[in-house]
């Protein structure tokens, strides 16, 4: 086995600085999703890609939807009698802003303490580049790969996976696989292996409180209009018990919760002296009278993502707005469902609007459901000791607070295992100012797919 | 008395067709005090307006201060034996966002419906402008004016008064007067002549809610971190009780009520109907227990005026953010000190702060206390027996909800009586747009001004 490794390892280090050189190559491209404007720039980037897996020796397609385009890319070499690895990334990455709070600009990637520095280099590129470094370092080694392999990687994922979604029924023949790996995800600790075994649900919602008709003046209409920022606090905080408990009627009852054998196997341990140190402020958060991990893992939770009403520019302004909105999304768990729970949330704030006051809310389509992966499955445990090998340590499971939208009809669709795998940490910034990845994570992952692709091969 | 209205109507309507190119003229200047880039039409208003006022035949010196110059101007022809009047205004307006609601520019003087459209047509040009053409018609008629005049015009009434308040001691000669009419309030209807007896105090602050040291994902720290908005709701909306009434300790400990004579000298009766009907929603905040104008004039208030936090842009983005912050103002009453409860106020946001989160409170000096006339002064009678006549009907007593923190100091530093009068209308936009004042009341208000300027000469 250490052979085997070392040999890899070797190999890695041999093409490290050419690979460095691609990877910084497809950092620069500013294939930012969400923003309209860089539609051009996606387009490059998934181009570039296509090319460059083209060049691996495998079969690529690029697949068009109503948004930015999907890579699909095969391998199917191995042979019909071998298993299928269906691997999920994506090219596309969150916007930068505040971008005067990055140390080096997000698109010219830069290394600093052996961690490089660039909006994506980890939330998922650098996750999917060393995702095609395992695939290098096997052909390069033995001129081919030991099961088939299909590639996934779609520039849509930071704005909800649409385009993907709704091409997925169309392709499902070329989809098909016995596992398929989504490598987007994480771990708790750098030294400590852990493959995650679920991700929380999600569905998300706006809401907006009306008042009269235009803003008004606070010295002439104070004590005569009701303030629409103080009913949307007031409808806010009342979604909360003072326990931290949510308060909307009916929001546990789907609620499943693990067994306790299930329990065990998790890593639930959780240093909150650290988590102060990391981020500034203690885990107050969520249920009171649950432990951190299992408020974040194991519970729904419901978030103000954004509030907004009045003036909040300098200085000051003596209004009451005509109305206030705010950004509310909920964490699910398994079994909940994402448009069930949107609506007892829209329901408890229609049904506690005060007098002299509308609400609207609008739950948004295409959230997901929760996902739990089978831990005894064959795929879970090939990754699990390819974890434990390149760390050489026991892997752990873990659960991810987050949420992919897209897995669970992914792995519908291909018909194949479940598998969430990656190496971000908590510290990686992504989706903020100076999103980091260690050059020893670059080098773990394309190890860790590597080896899981040998040990699949059994 | 009806001949002098009469000959007075007929002087006003000789010259109205001039006094309206003059009054659009005035209207034109950009003068927005608290945008520093308009500060150079705030001087040229400022310029343009003492020229107007010295052809008059005033004496007019404009006063430099920190911000925006005050033009003082007077009339001093009546003699020594004679009273003096000190009549306040302001030259410059408020912002004029959002541009895209006005109908026509907010310094394109446009006439619809015998209404003035303009950004400040009322707020406060309109009513300086009737108190000039008031001047005018006596000095037309009369080739003099019957007592002592002094007018005090600041540029800053919109961002706080400051300039002014800091160079009342240094001009307190100049200012001596018997009586000082501030006209910048208004009717609670358009038929029924009143003079305002009282102004709220205001005391106002930021709040600032902090949690970690950067944004994070709401997925994976949903259920650690507190989230700063709904630690910022929970205290806002703490702020309250279920019947309105302000939550805070001590919040009401210094006010004083008006006795049940002061009361019905008031005209309390509101239509809440017409409230209805004119701002889209019925008076439904503010204490439960009272009625709407005791609640908007008699009482305290507490509103917040801004709130924002996390993303409100179109979209989602599912953060919990680092911070969140809020604009709040208190309307005051007598005897409430305004840093005293400015300083309750944060007392209690800072006691009810959850773990794990950080508010801070930034309470802004120069805010006003209340302010009450005397009912029975010699000055108050003699405007609201010029309303009384002007309006043919007897003038009853208001309050106004709003504040002008100056108002107390002037009063203090000419030595004199004062009067709060003027011709506002709740319907006129003021601080919004289409902002108008009705031709109807231009020629009202210069008769009420000039009317009682004679009535001040008995």
């Amino acid at each position: 086995m250490e052979t085997v490794l070392t040999d890899l390892q070797k190999l890695y280090q041999e093409g490290s600085e050419e690979a460095l050189r691609d990877f910084f190559t497809f950092l620069k491209f500013n294939s930012i999703s969400s923003e309209e404007s860089y539609s051009a720039e996606v387009h490059s980037c998934a181009t570039w890609l296509a090319s460059y897996i083209e060049a691996m020796g495998f079969s690529v397609e690029i697949w068009p939807t109503s948004g930015h385009p999907v890579i699909f890319a095969s391998y199917c070499g191995a042979g019909e009698d071998k298993p299928t690895l269906l691997i999920y990334n994506h090219y596309d990455v969150q916007p930068v802003d505040p971008l005067d709070l990055w140390q080096t600009p997000p698109f010219s990637p830069t290394i600093r303490s052996d961690q490089v520095y660039a909006r994506g280099a980890q939330d998922n590129k650098g996750q999917c580049f060393y995702v095609l470094q395992a695939l290098k370092l096997l052909l390069r080694r033995d001129g081919k790969l030991p099961i088939n392999i299909k590639l996934c990687i779609e520039g849509e994922e930071e704005c909800g996976s649409k385009g993907l979604a709704e091409i997925l029924a169309k392709h499902k023949r070329a989809l098909q696989a016995d596992t398929l790996a989504i490598v987007d995800v994480g771990l708790q600790k750098a030294d400590q292996p852990a493959v995650t075994i679920g991700l929380r649900g999600l569905v998300t919602m706006d809401v907006s409180v009306k008042g009269t008709k235009g803003d008004l003046h606070s010295g002439m209409h104070g004590g005569l209009a009701y303030n629409p920022i103080r009913a949307l606090t007031e409808l806010l905080s009342g979604l909360y018990h003072p326990d931290g408990r949510v308060a909307v009627n009916g929001f546990y009852d789907a609620v499943l919760m693990p067994s306790e054998k299930e329990k065990e196997s998790l890593a639930l341990e959780f240093d909150e002296e650290s988590y102060l140190t990391t981020y500034g402020a203690l885990p107050t958060g969520g249920e009171k009278s649950l432990k951190p991990l299992e408020r974040a893992w194991l519970r729904p939770t419901l978030e103000i993502n954004g509030i907004a009403g009045g003036y909040s520019g300098t200085g000051f302004k003596t209004v009451i707005p005509a109305e206030a909105s705010a950004k509310i999304s909920c964490r699910l768990v398994p079994h909940q469902d994402p448009m069930q729970i949107g609506d007892l949330v829209k329901q408890h704030l229609i049904k506690n609007c005060p007098p002299g006051i509308k609400v609207e809310v609008n739950i948004h389509k295409g959230c997901g459901t929760a996902v739990r992966t089978n831990i005894d499955s064959r795929s879970v445990k090939a990754f699990a000791q390819s974890y434990s090998e390149v760390f050489g340590k026991s892997c752990t499971f873990i659960l991810e607070g987050a949420s992919i939208p897209i897995a669970t009809e992914l792995a519908k669709t291909s018909e194949s295992e479940l598998v969430l795998v990656g190496l971000g940490l908590g510290t990686d910034n992504i989706h903020a100012p100076n999103e980091h990845f260690g050059l020893d994570r670059l080098e773990k992952g394309a190890l860790i797919i590597a080896r899981a692709i040998e040990l699949l091969n059994t």
